[in-house]
Formats: structure tokens, sequence, C-alpha cells
């Protein structure tokens, strides 16, 4: 077994990456803190070519030094957008006929290894605050709400694992 | 839907888990060099009831304040063991009966959503250097290597979300 060298990987250009069809999925940070965080899920944001990411509240926005750090340029090519309230974002998203879903511990949630999606489907994930988690008045305007199931001690996981987690399960189901 | 307290969750205590039965899944780093990168990998490994996380070479290990920062306590609770080298892991690994998994890009590497495993079989999975990924000598001493799909521009994914990831989906194919 031979490791790859990067340019034998055949990544995208940017140009590419732009003119792609993408993961019809819409990741919503709901005041996300770390600018750290975010730059994580913009690079993960490009490996599974998702198609938005909406930046809400007092989640920062590039361009920022800190944000690219960890999204290492990824900010070039994720098409992006900040709402300067969470509910705004929600209110476009369902208007363009996204289903809406929290990623939190609720009553009534969907562990993540149950969620069945039609392909294609346009769905939104919205992702909270790094203690705080997503607001419940967010929850409340959602179609539902996901759960990432967990067995430890800890009651959540890194939101930028979170997303990591939660859009790869998802768009293997929206694009096979 | 309401969300939950923290309170409500009814995760485990620390007795609790040190007493648990663990997904048969040991996480070996080759040379991590990021202490919060490591730490995020100690609270998902106690999310998914991980067996041992195995910090090879200049991996640092707990107590460290920066793998705190980012493990919030989980050092506490997950099985750990530092090795100087991670080709001495693997030895171990394997005479001990585990299957072993280089994460990384490879030809002949195995899609993530490809994998298959019996229950409970036991299973080691490398994650490498945040620039380098898993040494060549390292993947040489695998059973075969596992790769993300990534679609976009970007060579590869954060190692925190990528572990993430990837623990997710094998924990769920070694415990149902």
């Amino acid at each position: 077994m031979r490791k790859l060298l990067n340019k034998e990987l055949n990544r995208k250009s940017v140009d590419e990456f732009k003119q792609s069809a993408k993961t019809p999925l819409i990741i919503v940070l709901d005041n996300v803190r770390s600018l750290l965080n975010v730059g994580s899920i913009f690079r993960t944001a490009d490996a599974f070519l998702v198609e938005s990411l909406y930046l809400c509240g007092i989640t920062g926005s590039p361009p920022n030094k800190d944000i690219q750090k960890t999204a290492l340029g990824s900010t070039e090519t994720v098409n992006w957008r900040h709402f300067t309230t969470t509910a705004e974002a929600l209110d476009l998203l369902k208007s363009n006929g996204y289903k809406v879903y929290a990623i939190e511990q609720a009553d009534c949630s969907i562990p993540l290894n149950r969620v069945a999606f039609e392909k294609r489907e346009k769905i939104a994930l919205v992702f909270g605050h790094e203690v705080k988690g997503v607001d419940q008045k967010v929850i409340d305007m959602c179609t539902g709400v996901i759960e990432i199931p967990q067995w430890g001690t800890k009651h959540s996981l890194n939101v930028a694992v979170s997303a990591g987690i939660v859009v790869w399960d998802i768009s293997l189901k929206l694009n096979y």
C-alpha cells in the first residue's frame, strides 16, 4: 500500500469546485464562538462539497486570521454568508424549501444512525454554541432534532468534530 | 422538541465508564503534533467508549494543560499509554490479535463507506501527523488503509475531525 502524493489525489481546483454540483446541504452555525472551530468547519464543508455555510450571530466570518489557521484556504471555495440572527437564516431556508434539523440532545431527537433522507433532498443542519448548544428558540423553528448517540461521560463532542461526523454521514445519504 | 439538561442525559460516571464493556477499538496517534487535536481525540474516545488511545512518538500525553483545554476531563476516563515509536505500538496490537488500519490516502485504500467489520472484531486505527500523515513505514505494517472519500479542493481533513468521522462510523459497525 503506497501513500499517494498530494498531486495524485486529483482534487478539484477552486474553479472546478465553484462549478461542481454540490451536496444539497447547508450548514448553519448558531453563535459559534471559536474562530478555529469555524475554520475547521469550512475545511469539512470543502471536503464534502457542501452547498453553503450560514454564519449567524456572533459567529465570525472571513477574512479572519484565526479562521484561516484551520480553514487552510477553504474560505475561497465554500460559499458562505452572514446573518445577524439565526432566525433570519432559518426563515430564508424554509422559504427555499429546506428541511432544517438542529444537532442537539432533545426529547424526540432522531439518533444519527437512524436518520433517513431521500437522495438529493434539501437539508440544513444547525450547530450551536460550544457551551450553550443550539438555542431553544432556534430548535422551536426546526423540522426536527438529530442527535449523535454518545456512550461516555462527557455531555457533548467538540462542535467541529460533531459537524464532521454529521456532514459525512448525511452527505452519503444525500449523494448515494 | 425540548433541549435536554445535562443531568437528563444520563451520562456515565467515571467509575461506570471504567467498568463498562468498551467498543473493541484502539486509536493510535502516529506523531500527532497538536496538543489541542490530542485532547479533542480524547473527548471523542470518551463519547464512543473507545478501549484505548495509544500516543506514539512526539504525540503529547496527559497531564498537559493544552490537552486538557479540549479533552475537558476525558483524560480521566479514557485508558491511554505512550509508546516511543508507533512500530512498538503496532507490534503489540498485532500480537494481541488486532487488525490495524491506517487512515490515509493510498493506492488500494478502502473507502470508509465500504468498510465492513464483524461485530466485536478487534480493530486499531492509526491517525498521522497533521502535515505528513501516517508514515509509509507504519502503513507497511498495517492490515490495510481506510480512506475518507473527499470531493473538494483540500488534500485532507483536520486529524481530530477525521478521527471523529471514522471512530463514529466504525464504532457503529463494531457495536450493532
